[in-house]
């Protein structure tokens, strides 16, 4: 068997999968700080296995994901989970006695999101529309990380110089428009969540209206760049704003005939053709991460 | 001997290239229009062979570069040459007796680039400013096209949603901003060139200056864009527009130091550091056109 850990900014999901079938799935709450994610992730393997009857013995491979930075099993940057830089899977295999592979969280989710469409597509892109946004890229069939591993980072792309500031106070950031850090800092309510904004907004709050709308102009501009940039199949949308997605995907299919009635080139691109959601209870990254772990997926 | 052609819009460039040494080279006017395209282009085959005192029949492979949207061979949309649907690959081997090997001239660039730099780099891209914007990826190692071909034409994505008009009326698109057609269009007088905006800009007329700074803004943003999406090792500027690199280098350099003053991240993609400029008059498309005829290069 081969287990699969999504170890998620407020969720750490598992699963264990036996001849490419999850056979037995577990999740609970991720730790915060090194001790604890440590600590929370070894649990829940546990307890996925103790469900299963299964010996850890039996585990032929492990494959995590986490956000943040990866280089060589050392995860950086990772603030939702306290760690600024912990050798995660050193650490692991001390614990385990067996290596995990440790990649991205959102490399994780394209791969698992590839896996999950049978590896027909030859080019997908899983934008993520989390804590932050990002893409996981499948190209050719293999995973595009780039030259230091940053490959996917469009959060940070601007679309607007006078468009709302992200944390740095840079104007018109994708992940400004369309992610749950970017929408609650522009509603700037202190505890405040996305779906709060969105409760506004169906109470007809104008600013919260303006947000909500933002979020469609971020997501279709995101899945602008991607596809004429890259040109990719589909582009798969996951993370917790997928939550919304019914919604999302009518304000991006405005946004996109408003563009496609002046562009016959935007036009022809058929992008809202191109969008897909999976299902949100869909253990997508966590079964990335079991391929990651078994090796079993060309990777660039 | 394998032959590299690169139709341009203005220039046909040849090169005849033995053990991957370049051993002639011919330049000459471009056709316009199907019959004086395949005219010109065959011209400039016979006067490059005629220089190097060889013959057609010792010719193993001919690569060509054209505008346009290209597959199988069949050019779409090449307007600068007054293309709408040719088969070009057809049409040379009905009138050589060999198939060329047929691509978009950028793409083609992109892979004369990855020769000219002696192939060390996994992922680079190459950015066309010529009369439009879009930019050849290889991305390890291969040639990226896309699901359809259409990969690269980030010169349709919008950074400014207020920004100046398109050929559509779109706002803001980096190919208003960087590009021979956009900078024109921005400039308004009836047969003016890019340079005659910069020399109005050195003049210190105003409206002239504010579409310089465009330009800087525009590449920059380019660049942004392609490393925050592909986190490619270099960037190379090359097309038209490329003969004002030295300015464009200066004025990259001052938006790059903006943004990075502000936020860390983006700072740490050391993006002017990417950033190359080729010797204008080193064939790189032409170069590439004799790979891809050769098949000699992975691609995706």
């Amino acid at each position: 068997v081969r287990l699969g850990v999504d170890i998620g900014g407020t969720k750490t999901d598992v699963v264990l999968v036996r001849d490419d079938v999850v056979i037995a799935r577990h999740r609970a709450p991720s730790g915060f700080g090194e001790e604890d994610v440590i600590r929370s992730a070894t649990a829940a393997v546990g307890a996925v296995l103790a469900h299963a009857g299964i010996g850890f013995d039996d585990v032929r491979s492990i494959g995590i994901g986490v956000p943040g930075g990866v280089v060589d099993g050392v995860v950086t940057y990772a603030l939702n989970l306290g760690l600024e830089r912990l050798d995660l899977a050193g650490a692991l295999e001390e614990a385990w006695g067996l290596r995990p592979v440790v990649d991205n969280d959102v490399n994780v989710a394209a791969l698992g999101a590839w896996t999950h469409l049978g590896r027909t597509d030859d080019s997908l892109a899983y934008l993520n529309l989390g804590t932050g946004l990002a893409a996981g890229l499948i190209l050719g069939g293999r995973l595009w990380r780039g030259a230091n591993g940053t490959a996917g980072e469009l959060g940070h792309i601007s679309v607007d110089p006078k468009g709302p500031a992200d944390a740095d106070g840079l104007p018109g950031a994708l992940e400004t428009y369309a992610s749950g850090s970017g929408i609650t800092r522009q509603w700037g309510v202190q505890g405040a969540v996305a779906r709060d904004v969105f409760d506004a907004a169906d109470r007809g709050d104008p600013t919260a209206i303006a947000i909500r709308e933002g979020l469609y102009f971020g997501v279709a501009s995101a899945v602008r760049a991607l596809v004429l940039m890259l040109d990719v199949q589909r582009v798969i949308i996951g993370g917790g704003l997928a939550a919304h997605s019914a919604e999302i995907l009518l304000g991006t299919a405005r946004q996109f005939a408003e563009w496609g009635s002046r562009s016959a080139f935007l036009e022809s691109l058929a992008l809202q053709e191109r969008l897909l959601v999976l299902d949100a209870d869909a253990p997508v990254a966590a079964l990335g991460a079991a391929d990651l772990g078994a090796g079993d997926v060309s990777r660039g």
